[in-house]
């Protein structure tokens, strides 16, 4: 494996971000000195995949609180109020961000309750976003080896949209599986969906995985029914924006015909999620909110308009899958299995992140 | 309606072809004065759509004919054989190409037969020609009666790529259901997949029903997953390149995805295919050759690089939908059921044009 990259790196001068708009081209960092920055950045995709931005939104929770340290407390703390919901709604589908931000807050709520100063306050939350950072590249690894014995020892994987090292702290979730099955030995090729309309998976899956001299093959989304038909693709390994208590799946827009298009074709479907992107609050699918995005993604081409003028346009930028077809969700902690809304309970209940399951 | 247009004109001059390569920012015209420069235009997908690719075939070879038609009898014998062979070759998908030039080389013969001049046989080839590209407009129109009664009085119509008047001579087989349903006084609403790589239904499929006035929403190729799931289309409507003896249908990359999509949600899955398009000596889809184009439809994006330079590609330009998939198959001599097999034969044996059946 090459040296290891991280998409997200935060020093004394703020957040910078891999400007993953301008990857493959263009290897570009986006700086971002404020939380209304890293927001921004969010938004506008300069950073994405659920574990990426639940890690850039702790961190642009740190560096608000850190500017806001020289306030008095009242000030501190509407501030923090503030910027914790400026984050948290900066996209709406993955719950990593909420994730993220309410865990920044309970650092917050508990350095008030013992009276801490804003400064001291702001020295946590610095670390706390840091621990989030870690934690996440611990958690893709744990996930990845526990996903090495659902991969042939010679397999062909599709994926789709980029689950990543670019998604994540540096490792994936879905390409951490593909990651540790060939540290394992195992001789995998993977088919990256291209993934319309951002490109996901041309311009930052086949990136990474080539930087890492795994052998990619890009198609056309619509390429992947056809080659699951002809038995060229052994399963395949997604990730996940957010997983509902049931097992439904949340995540880029086409998973859901990519897992329809597994089951009727008999290969195994399965998802790669952290436990921070399972929503236990969350009952199933229908309770998720889609993000819509611009019609400008799709009317227009390189810069160029490719539909005529007049034309509607819907552009969901997330799909659920049911549950009924994800044949396994792969955690740090195991794999769980259906029926889900016990096995999720369990494996987030469990209080050792060494916890092994296979449910 | 708008006032009807062709993509295809014939003149003294020769042949004219709307360049579908640059719509919907340009409606500018391709010349070709020779059967070489025909079939460079249908290879180059200036031209294209099983029908219109056919039609474009015929007048190649009409062409090369007049071009030859001063030779003796056996220079332009050879020819005619040589400009078959390679209008046939152009694309190997369709079948339309080869039953094309087959219906030409049959005029040929028999000029041939009773003894008339090449200058004769060259004058019977052009009228050959006009005819195939006349009937053509009236099996979609008729094509399109046929289809009215599957579509509800409100409804929203689910396409993929281009199975349109650009398609065609100008009326069209899927969106000639949709323009005859619109005309008997329906409500229609059409969402179209914009069909990577080459963005037919981006470019075309909306260029053509928003100038008839027809409501027109885009998508992603990888909305129409959820979009079925969600309820929202009340049936799918795609053409065909090529319809075996049992039903199975070559149509666009992505048409298999679409059909089995539609299939798990109960949705109806219509293929819209006049008889040029059944290939009775085809005895499933597995005898279908699938082209497969350049990797550079996959890894440039409005002339840019997109996907790092290393990658793999795989790029087939369609695919096969098994024939448990497809709903009805709509003719212009009525729709056929399953058991394919039994009703295509029936409905490609009938004498007259003028049978209707629903098998």
């Amino acid at each position: 494996m090459a040296e290891m990259f991280s998409p997200i790196e935060c020093d004394e001068d703020g957040l910078r971000l891999l400007d993953q708009r301008r990857l493959p081209l263009e290897e570009s960092w986006v700086r971002c000195a404020s939380a209304e920055e890293v927001a921004d950045a969010i938004r506008e995709m300069v950073v994405r995949g659920a574990p990426a931005i639940g890690i850039a939104a702790a961190y642009g929770f740190a560096i608000g609180a850190s500017r806001a340290a020289g306030r008095d407390a009242g000030g501190f703390e509407r501030r923090l109020s503030e910027i914790g919901e400026l984050l948290t709604h900066a996209r709406p589908t993955a719950v990593n961000l909420r994730w993220a931000v309410e865990r920044m807050r309970r650092v917050a709520e508990r350095a008030r309750a013992v009276g801490e100063s804003p400064q001291r306050s702001a020295k946590r939350l610095e670390a706390e976003a840091k621990a989030i950072h870690v934690e996440d590249l611990a958690a893709c690894m744990a996930l990845g080896r526990h996903g090495i014995d659902l991969v042939p020892q010679r397999s062909t994987i599709l994926t789709h949209c980029n689950a990543g090292g670019l998604a994540t702290s540096g490792y994936g979730t879905a390409l951490g599986i593909v990651r540790a099955a060939v540290a394992a030995g195992k001789q995998v090729r993977v088919f990256a969906d291209e993934t319309r309309p951002f490109l996901q998976g041309a311009r930052l899956t086949a990136w990474e995985l080539l930087r890492d001299g795994i052998e990619t093959v890009l198609i056309a989304d619509v390429a992947a029914g056809g080659l699951l038909h002809a038995g060229e693709i052994d399963l395949v390994i997604v990730g996940a924006d957010r997983v509902a208590a049931n097992g439904d799946v949340a995540n880029k827009v086409g998973t859901y015909g990519v897992a329809v298009l597994a089951h009727e074709n008999r290969v195994p479907f399965y998802v790669a999620a952290p436990t921070s992107t399972i929503d236990l609050d969350c009952p199933d699918g229908r309770s998720i909110p889609i993000e819509e995005r611009s019609a400008d993604e799709i009317v227009f081409w390189g810069g160029t308009r490719s539909a005529p003028v007049g034309v509607g346009v819907r552009n969901p930028a997330f799909d659920v899958t049911p549950a009924r077809y994800v044949s396994a969700i792969v955690t740090e902690r195991g794999i769980a299995r259906a029926p889900y809304t016990e096995t999720l309970a369990k494996i987030c209940g469990a209080s050792s992140d060494e916890a092994v399951w296979d449910l």
